[in-house]
């Protein structure tokens, strides 16, 4: 049992609160001579990084990463490897006006409830920084799935506003600040969070992420299934209140001639699938095929409207949650949900190597 | 690491083929004293034997549930208790035809690509026959939930028919045989499943699942979240394909004035959430509000209609697949989804005690 | 957590009780296409059966395994195996004088305050009955370690007299009722066993288990070193105490220069040992020489002579321990610490395998 | 699985190599609101501190102990806490000996052959340093046992010379550098190691643990017995090669009728056991008795007599291991015995409480 810990042999175990001195992560089960420094998750967790552009809260980070074990002349080791970043930008007094009320859709009346005592200071250890030590471990994860296995993340909606998936560009996501895979939907997007923005408001988003070049066999049945851990992994993140593989809830709607995939051999005479209505995942094991899974994000509820609550004195009062916030949290659940994808599948391959006789 | 086993505390390994002798669970970690008897679990297993009407598998199986340890003088003792269930309608002949044959949108290719052989027999062991196992180990769980935690499941959508969440009664599920809470859907579905029946067709569904009364504080940050390990529990269930919590995916369309749920102190001077978007679960601990769990049932790609596939051999071929099949493999799937339920929060129930001071 | 499994991979869960109506385990993680029957598990459990002479327990159990899943064909299909051994020669009637009274060494007293019930019959899970299941598990885990690396043990101490480690012939071990590979020291174990069992008295032994063939490099720093896992493992067998590898508790009195082994170029050009005094193991980490493990049996707390006690109404009273025992049950404890060795480097070996790039 | 992680519930992961920038670990399970500071734990790095008299190697460390996270307001919050120490003397260049040659007797070459690269650098990863982070751990354990029970460690033996237990005395552990609780034995250890000491050399010890106050029922069959899980956490321990519980392997030469710790009722009602030479465990679950554990530490194998070894380059060589060593190891490992076995009650005391109905 571990609170704190996901994967079964690559095994991550975060630790650290939203203003404490420093938050960080240790890495077990990495494999021995994988090249990594610094700079190799430094490019991810940047990409996480807030600040960066209009849509995502101003907060500063340098999010600087720092290896202090598990990696020596630039190798892997097969020791556990400790990640830490400080927390430089920390304005405690910003946070001060919700040290005694509960802010509704947070997690500080649960917290108080559970522990008896909380740190509130910017949501303590459920703050969304916390996924900054998943990126971390993501780019570890990365390296074991080496160049044969790419995972790529998108958003696809925003309130209502869904992306048309025959428009889907990956070169796009990186040329608008939404990681939007629809060049047409982006100006949409724009304007829509806009006003959002400056009504002191949020909304949800949903993510796709997409593991490509999985190759057939991996995953487990029966309660170590791919889609489990996956499905596991995402409703991990703050604020994800729904996960789906490939056709997802629109499985309910679809008959049996419509969501099978039918195979057939391919040109170099393998076993094939036509169609990927299941994601990639047929029984907890890759098929072969993309593994799609998508999630839902929540809207923040930190907003500038006020809103009815009580206090840890059990009183009945409002509270305006200032400070510095995401209209859309989700934007930034992006790479964090490729980082849980990554470390998911690098987990298994592992996994996949030991039952192999 | 264990792929037959799920929960922490509350720990059940299954295991067991379709075809096979029998199958079966160890349900490890449950308190002792538990006054529990064969009665209590084949009651809830009778709710998800098949062949009770026309809209389930007409195979027959008595479904006889055996106490083999763990239990003396009618009362759990503490240690691990073994539960098995003889398969007694085996009709092998009915499958001999995929013997060599991948049925589409199953678990047959994905398992002889993993493991190079498979017991071909029914589904082997990835078939739903494993679920009678949950549904024997949930009979457990709710007797550590008690008198005071409710777990309790409805169907709510087949095909894109869905209920009227207005007319939800809990009492009308026991009075039709598809979970229906919505007296009013009952005429409808009926009706359309005959069709789907009668066309050797099948479809999709969606369950929701509540846990009710379930106090506030229970369930753990940050990769124990209540809300994730539902996730993985509901996801490791044959043929689903997506987990929602509360709001689910349509938090995506919410802003954070309409999701986030206010707060008032209530007539007991107790703090409680006016609203339950959140299902139940903030930061992945209870709220003492119903824990509100959805899932999405794929159908069954077992049907009439002959389908392009490949054989062992590496041969494009042709599959029907003959035998007694369910229209609708969601009605069967909310006993299970019960049962998860049940062990998930019993699990969760043991850990939070073990935190206590 | 799991209370009655063990092993990271290969993992072994156990149930049952002495006189229920049987006993079992289920093996998770076993490598598929692997050949086994019931056979190959039956030759284990025979050589751990009591009654065979008369210096066990003349308790009569036929001890019949069946593989009641994950074996298709013939060979291991990747699944959950079930074993089940029936409880045949029950004979409760012989066990009701200890319903009442906590038999002094037995586990009888702090089971029934840890969990205020307890199956008496035969000392309930407690009894060493349940080694068994490890027995048959143990076939199991030689299939993986196949022709490679043998596992074999032998009894090296009963009371004070410990055989000479220059006679050692595993070829005797096979010849004598004792698993004593020193043709000399037969004879006198022979008569000072008699009159312990004459007098209803008991005696402890030491056993040792010899890993032959493992290749350097198995096992894992920090918290997974091999030589902590077998401790673990041994330990848990019933009665037993104390736990060494190589030179064990001897090392104390070694000086460096006397314990560390000398390097050197073996004949085929591979770095090598010129001794053992580690047993095998440095760092956790397989060395190539043969692992060496001793550990400790008590001797039984069953006896012909009246002991004080308390009784579970709290009165002071004596108790004598009739039925058939063991004048020295770590005879039968070979066998056992056999298959648990053979456990834990087969889950070594496939831990091994996961972490290779 | 995890590598570098150990406990149950109260679960501790550990990092960092000798000669890194610094070593940590995180530790999850621990209950909130247990006041913690860093002088609290900074008090038991002391008493493992290298350099602190003649028997000790000279390395000096501040071992200076940050709380990174978790605690806030001077109080445990429910979530990880991560505790870092910086290596501020690391010389490296005492070490450039050991960069291509394999110590005999350490973990050199098993490291090198099962992950094909090695920190060399004091050890790397191997090295006891690892062990400031179990007994930074083991001061909050000892938080969660509270007043209540009492864990104390003392040296018995030191090459063949054991102490008089008839002249133990625990206020006497403080009095002199070798945590001797026998007097007498003080001057002859301190003349022999000082032979030891000039000479090179090194010798092996013993050490013995005391978990005092324990209540009757902690722990748990069959695979997580309190005995056995000490038993794993003492043999993690740098350089351990055995562990005994109790009579340990002195059972093997006791009868029933000596070993067996007849029962009473004691003055206020209870049962109670008479003696102890079951060292407080019976079944795996705690008699309320005082739990006894010793464990041997070997000699360490950094001695100043040249050995016969290989280099990574696979030629015959010799080595001196220079540098700052320890005459005998098993002085330092007090305090680590004494977190370990603080940690592995400390962690059933939480399981306990989860299996409480």
């Amino acid at each position: 049992m571990s609170y704190n810990s996901f994967g079964h042999i690559f095994r991550v175990t975060t630790w650290g609160e939203s203003h404490g001195p420093a938050i960080g992560c240790v890495i077990d089960g990495v494999p021995s001579r994988l090249p990594i420094d610094e700079a190799d998750i430094q490019h991810f967790l940047d990409q996480r990084k807030p600040g960066q552009n209009r849509f995502t809260t101003q907060r500063q980070e340098a999010d600087q990463v720092k290896i202090l074990s598990g990696v020596f002349d630039g190798m892997t080791t097969g020791t556990s490897i400790s990640l830490v970043i400080e927390n430089t930008d920390q304005r405690s007094k910003d946070y001060g006006d919700i040290k005694d009320k509960y802010r509704p859709g947070h997690a500080d009346y649960t917290y108080m409830e559970k522990y008896g005592i909380r740190d509130y200071r910017g949501g303590g250890r459920s703050s969304a920084r916390e996924t900054a030590c998943r990126v971390a471990a993501g780019a570890l994860a990365r390296k074991i799935l080496g160049l044969g296995i790419q995972v790529k993340g998108a958003l696809v909606q925003i309130g209502d506003k869904k992306i048309n998936q025959d428009n889907w560009d990956w070169d796009e996501v990186s040329n608008n600040p939404f990681w939007c895979p629809d060049k047409e939907m982006v100006p949409v997007w724009e304007k829509y969070l806009d006003g959002i923005r400056k009504g002191g408001s949020s909304i949800g988003a949903v993510i796709e992420i997409h593991a490509i070049g999985v190759p057939v066999g991996i995953g487990a049945p029966i309660y170590a299934k791919l889609d489990s851990d996956i499905a596991a992994a995402m409703m991990t993140i703050n604020a994800v209140k729904g996960v789906e593989i490939g056709e997802g809830f629109n499985a309910a709607c679809l008959t049996g001639e419509e969501n099978a995939d039918e195979m057939y051999m391919d040109e170099d005479g393998r076993p094939a699938l036509k169609t990927n209505h299941a994601g990639g995942i047929l029984g907890g094991i890759s098929t072969g095929k993309e593994i799609v899974c998508r999630f839902a994000v929540k809207p923040t509820s930190s907003i500038l409207t006020p809103r009815k609550t009580v206090d840890k004195h059990g009183k009945d009062t409002e509270i305006i949650t200032k400070g510095r916030h995401d209209p859309c949290v989700g934007i930034r659940a992006v790479p964090v949900g490729e980082a849980m994808m990554a470390c998911v599948i690098a987990d298994h391959l592992l996994l996949h190597r030991a039952q192999q006789g």
